[in-house]
C-alpha cells in the first residue's frame, strides 16, 4: 500500500561533501550533500545546490573556483560542525589542514580521502538556491583508499546524508556488479 | 600521500533510480544514478543526467513528464537489466507492475518502495548529456518502509551506485545525527 507524502524529495542518500572556497580572502568550508552529477564525460561537471543566503556563495561567484572534499566517517564531528556554523559569524579557516592544487581559490582538505578541485562552469538559478556547476580540473585520492588505482568505498567510508531520518549513514557491502547482474534477465 | 586521478568524477555513491517515461506511446524504464538535488524547497527540483543518445530522452522532452523510482536491493537484477537494454531494441514495458498518479506520462513502478512523479521543469544542455530537471508533483512511499510517517532507509534498502568499483552497494548503519553531532565542536 502506497502513501502520498506531499511531493517531498526522497532522492537519498547522497554523499556528504565539504565544499571549500575563498570568501573575502579567507578559506571557508561548508557541508553540502545536495549534490549532482551533470555531465559524465569531459568536461566532467558536478553540481552543488546551495541556499542563496549562504556566505560561501559570493566567494564562489567572485573567484569562480571551489573544491569538493569527501570526508570519512571519522571526520563526522568536524563535517557536521562546518555545516552548523556560518562563515559570516565564525572563522572556519583553521578547522582543517589545507592544500592547494592548480587553482588559487580552491582550498582542499588534507584529511579528506578524496578531493576534487573545480572551476565554476555555470550557475543555474533556481527560486531559492544557486546551483553551482563545477568543472573538475583535478581529482586527488589518498593512496590508502586506492586498490589497483581505483577508489575502494569501503576504505573511504563516506558519510551518506539522508534528510528523512536527518542522519548520516555508513556504506554497507557490495551487492552486485553494475551492467552485469541484469544479464541474467537478458538471457530469458 | 595523495595521488592525482586525471580529473575523474568521484562523487559517489549515489542512489540508483529507475526512470519511467512514455516513449512513442509505450512505457519505458531506464536505470539512472547520475542524479542531483537542485532546489530544496517548493518547487522541489531534482535532476537526471542522461546521455543524449538514450531512447528515453525524446519521450521526456515530448511529454514533459517522468517518474523517479527507487528500487530495493531485492530488485537488483531487474534494475540492472533496464540499464543494459535500450528501449530502441527491446520493449521493457512489462518488466515492472505500473501505476499512475496525477500525470498521464509518468508511469511509476509498484514494486519500488519510493516513487516521485515529476513534470519537466527545464532541460539544461551539456556537451554530451541532457540534464533533465524535474519538479516533483507527488511522492509515494510503501507503508512498510515508513516509521512514524518518515522513510527509514534501512527498510528501503536502496542500491547505491559507485562508478569506481562498478558495483551496487548496500546502505550500512546510522553514524550520527545531522546538524547535531557537530555541536560538540561548537562548544569548544
Amino acid at each position: 500500500m502506497k502513501k502520498t507524502l506531499d511531493g517531498i524529495n526522497l532522492l537519498y542518500p547522497t554523499p556528504t561533501t565539504i565544499v571549500g572556497a575563498k570568501v573575502e580572502g579567507r578559506h571557508n568550508f561548508i557541508t553540502i550533500a545536495h549534490i549532482g552529477i551533470v555531465n559524465h564525460a569531459k568536461p566532467f561537471l558536478i553540481s552543488l545546490s546551495m541556499g542563496k543566503p549562504h556566505y560561501t556563495n559570493a566567494g564562489i561567484k567572485e573567484n569562480k573556483a571551489f573544491s569538493v572534499n569527501i570526508p570519512s566517517e571519522d571526520m563526522v564531528v568536524a563535517t557536521d560542525y562546518v555545516g552548523l556554523v556560518s562563515g559570516k559569524k565564525k572563522d572556519k579557516s583553521d578547522v582543517f589542514e589545507i592544500f592547494y592544487g592548480q587553482l588559487e581559490s580552491a582550498p582542499m582538505i588534507s584529511e579528506c580521502p578524496i578531493n576534487m578541485e573545480c572551476t565554476l562552469y555555470d550557475v543555474y538559478d533556481t527560486p531559492t538556491h544557486d546551483l553551482f556547476i563545477g568543472e573538475i580540473v583535478e581529482t586527488y585520492a589518498e593512496e590508502s583508499v586506492l586498490v589497483d588505482g581505483r577508489v575502494d568505498l569501503s576504505r573511504v567510508k563516506p558519510l551518506l546524508f539522508d534528510m528523512s531520518s536527518v542522519q548520516y549513514w555508513s556504506i554497507g557491502q557490495t551487492v552486485a556488479r553494475c551492467w552485469n547482474v541484469g544479464k541474467k534477465m537478458k538471457q530469458k
